[in-house]
């Protein structure tokens, strides 16, 4: 039998010329084939959206300047758009999500959910009266040997969990670099466009936020020292974090924008009392995964003796690496099988780890603030 | 000013429900957004190609149940297709590249370039009597490192070559899996289908390619020792190669599908009198180059110190890994400049490539079979 | 001219059959011809004692039924020890070490220095009142790329420092072994031979030390986060610990002997606003430095480009791997430089790294008890 | 019961002040403290002899002129030497070693066996007359994990043998340094001294012995490639050879002086029907072991689930590296046992392992010769 071909209609506020994530969010719905880039208001500069939309093949008419416009005609179309990328800076996330949610329209918004708890709780709220899905891209936890890493906790392979070591170091602001003509390092470590937090909100929610996701555990409290290295900076660029979960675990989280030689250094270990494994971002093909008392296992994706668990979530054959693009389109592919009723989008981030993420930021603060009290879940 | 997006109509032929080669092709053409995949001879099965068709998102009435048809209908038409991906196997290569051709549509071709040396100049020949580009892909020359590697090269940083180590290893031919329903390891096994060679023909010829890609350095002669240590099976499954390059530099080539562990295991290594570089494909988005003297360097993927030389060729920071896919993909952009006239394509692996890598399945074949005499290039 | 060899004359308390540290010693006395081991008070058990002195060739009278007799008897001697290693449990040190010392003895003691303050206070009165010199064996500062590292950063290359991430991780501990006959974990969690901490005082006390011998830093505050995950376990098999240093810059230790899957998992990591070092100690002749925005380099034991910082420390060419026992030489050979006036042990552990680890220990017990509150230095 | 200690009594030829692989094997010797250095001949300049016999502590009437007296005195001394360490360049290794023998005086012989293959069946010939024994210290057959793989092998944890990759590469001939008062460089490129062969003669045969230890294969024929790349130089610098062994398996070796960034690359990968094995000797405590169709396995040095394979050849806990110097001093161990009978030497090299060494190098000279024709063995 043949199924025809039908492609979820994409719309996407953000993104336009210059902007990082946006490219990501797009290159990522294109990998499978299960979207087309239909509508954006990709600029809050009318010109530029423009700009942006001829060079996306977006047509004229679906070219907005406001995401305001852009949910309702959007919404009144009969071909109108299924789903909507919000990629723009943290602060501008609530304002576009509500919309669309309102609208009934799907939203993939990029992490983390807002820069207030305010508008978090706001975006929470649109969440439950609306029947669109919600689903924030916390895009690490697409890729395989991570969802490999969690069906294996979620077997007991490593026992009662005891012990996690998370940590997400970066180099890029080594230097005080914003201020000088970087829209990237200017918006992040601007307070009022990121939120308060800068490292923790930018990266350390990412770590947090896979933790959970592997571990299944339950944070109980935290206890954090953030500092700001960089001269005159506004938020945190290094983070030092302690964890206490529900039923005993413990665990460290390190997050630190100013570590040199680091790139992107997310690395997460875990260890129970029948094993450990360990996994890192910039090699993501390969995770060690040591059996008490046994040799060490080197498992890659897809790879000999993988039980079929990497294989849904991966395209080409182990030892052809798939990156941190791949790994961001497994989100986008589950996100068109929930909408497309194709399958259940169990796997997928969505306001509940938004929250907890902004929880994570708000806590950090307030433990920092207070010299490293624990400040409770 | 603003650039209107234009995509480049692209045909297929083979790649039909099953294939693997395909499906990396159709991914590689997305990623960059270059391509609109508009028509295809996916099966020589009918009902296969048209169900094919259908599941891509290709209107009925360009699906077609020859090449001959497809080239013929597609040429006439005024939104014909602008370019054709052959993605068969080995031995029906030929006849679809000199059909497209002859038509005036760009060929963008599997490797190796065909099963016979018959074949192989048939092809050449309508490369040169057509205005259209031929496009072999030799996909890992689209990995920035490589890229990189064959630039410092070229600027002297390894001063006169002196070793090259290639080496291309894989163990999925352990057992004898042709012949139990596994197609992939079926016509890669047959010589009828493949061409001669096994292991030479399929990885072999990739990691030679690479070498001479990075290098630049010509051929001179090749010794070669093959075996077929599969029970029954009709082609080499692991090879041992030695060259010599004109100017005095020398070189190994091994090529395996029953070294155990290894999944894709590519792997080049050079030296020169004034340094030497290491990469292996695996985790490809780093490279050691160790300057004659000094401590060696870890260079990464669009990392620190680069000098701009990855920055073309790759599309996130440095620390979010691109694997193959990427790389595939490069090629396939490159290509779309090339046929767009925004780019010259002087890194596109061509024809040359091609009889260059036949040249090299052929005499490994000869040498073996003389006990590995000498075959001069 | 002629250097006539004359080796350093040295006894051992503790070490008699079956024990493990003892036997390490030796071997690292031994490795550089500077030492003869004489005599002994090998075990408290008396046939013990004298079954361990004749397997290792100590002559029947310079075998002692106790410490106390021994430093009596050879500080009487013409012939007598010049130096003696102590090798006991932690609450055994205090005993031998005073009773040396006040014989004019030079002591070369096992850490941590003590079990309890009162012990390691008294140890540091008897230093200071004797001629005798008293060096504590944290042997992982005699690692050569260690020592490098520690000139790299008095030299700059790291500029000011901000950030240092330092782990102690082994596995050892995971199921509860103490009690089934195994000496070494029965010792090391009995809080009246360990003193009052486990793997703080068994391996957290090394990477504390190491991390301050490397970077010179001083230490302001901590604050701990200890565990007993062993079911019924009297001392913390798990550490979760805070730093700030004097001048700003902020630390994590992490120290676990409950993590599957390391096996001496001591790793360093050190960043400044200008580089960063990272290193391991379970591949010591390797050390990454990332000079900030250049490429990172791969350092080696005494490798290209080192600028000879490495070679006193090293015995072979590089390559050529060097481990634990050859750094563990290293104080011996320091040692003896020591004790023969031919070098002036600057880069030896002595008196007060030894009441630093002690305050470590003792704090990290504190703070833990007050729920993570931060303990002055 | 109480073993009383007794140490061999050792004397060495060679090995005198600014010597490199002297110092190497009085390490190894002390180590396990089995052997006291006795006597020498430790260079053919008395004064140096003298001076060297001095600052090592041997008496000064154990101090010798000549080998030819040492023997003769020794072998007529009641406490004269029981073994002696030859330490020469290769073309001093049969003067000493027959007079050794025929003294009946255990020799311990550094490798290759010799520098001509006269000399060699010379040494062969006193070796069958004498009641002494005869060991090659090909010391990289000390490693405990090669000694593991070895036992592994002969267990059928690879099936039968197909594929040896062995390689072993360094750089510190990449420049032309003999003649700039680099004595080793001197006598290692001088043909009378070396012998023949330079990189395949010094290194070469270390990898060629050590996988004919692993494997157990027996060599049918080989077939080299060898060059020299240092202008002038009249040895080789670069070897490429291929392997063919009894029974269908084959193999290739390379070594290479010339190769930036290797500083002691002694690799060795094996692949049989069922598995693979591959280790480094640069961090020779860590091997890969993929049995096929499974997870592919890091094995430790003593670790966890080696079976016990490892704890003999072994002195510290895993994860506490040993090196090149230990691997080195259990041979000198096993030697000890075999001279003192409480051990057989099954796995020490001795005059087989030379005359096969001896082979290989003057194959490779011949067959290289002959454009790389195959050389029986």
């Amino acid at each position: 039998m043949t199924t025809s071909h039908r492609r979820v209609r994409l719309g996407m506020v953000g993104g336009g010329q210059g902007a990082f994530i946006g490219a990501v969010h797009r290159i990522a719905s294109r990998i499978d084939d299960r979207y087309e880039l239909t509508a954006g208001a990709l600029s809050s500069d009318a010109a530029r959206a423009a700009a942006s939309a001829a060079e996306l093949g977006i047509a004229p008419d679906r070219s907005y300047a406001s995401y305001e416009d852009m949910a309702r005609a959007e919404a009144a179309r009969e071909d109108g758009i299924e789903a909507v990328a919000i990629v723009t800076p943290n602060h501008m996330h609530a304002g576009p999500a509500i919309a669309f949610l309102e609208a009934g329209i799907n939203v993939i918004c990029d992490k983390p959910l807002a820069a207030t708890e305010d508008q978090a709780q706001a975006i929470a709220d649109a969440v439950k009266s609306s029947s669109a899905k919600f689903i924030l891209t916390h895009n690490y936890t697409g890729y395989p040997l991570i969802r490999q890493a969690r069906q294996m906790v979620a077997e007991g392979k490593l026992g009662k969990l005891r012990i996690v070591q998370a940590e997400y170091a970066q180099d890029w602001l080594t230097e005080v670099i914003e201020g000088t003509g970087n829209k990237q390092a200017d918006w992040r470590t601007d307070p009022a466009r990121s939120g308060g937090g800068g490292a923790i909100g930018d990266i350390g929610t990412h770590a947090y936020n896979l933790l959970g996701f592997v571990t299944g555990l339950k944070t109980a409290a935290l206890s954090a020292d953030l500092q700001s290295f960089g001269e005159g900076r506004k938020v945190d660029d290094n983070a030092h974090i302690l964890l206490r979960f529900e039923g005993g675990a413990r665990g460290m989280v390190w997050a630190s924008q100013v570590a040199p030689g680091n790139e992107n250094g997310l690395r997460l270990r875990i260890y129970g009392d029948k094993g450990g494994i360990e996994w890192g971002q910039e090699n993501p093909n390969v995770m060690t995964y040591a059996p008490f008392g046994q040799p060490k296992q080197l498992l890659t994706r897809g790879g000999a003796g993988l039980g079929g668990g990497g294989s849904d979530w991966t395209r080409i054959p182990p030892g052809h690496p798939e990156g941190y693009l791949e790994g961001f389109a497994t989100l986008y592919k589950d996100a068109a099988d929930l909408i497309q009723g194709t399958g259940d989008g169990a796997l997928l981030p969505g306001i509940e780890a938004g929250l907890d993420g902004m929880w994570f930021i708000n806590a950090c603060i307030a433990s920092s603030a207070k010299d490293g009290a624990w400040v409770a879940r």
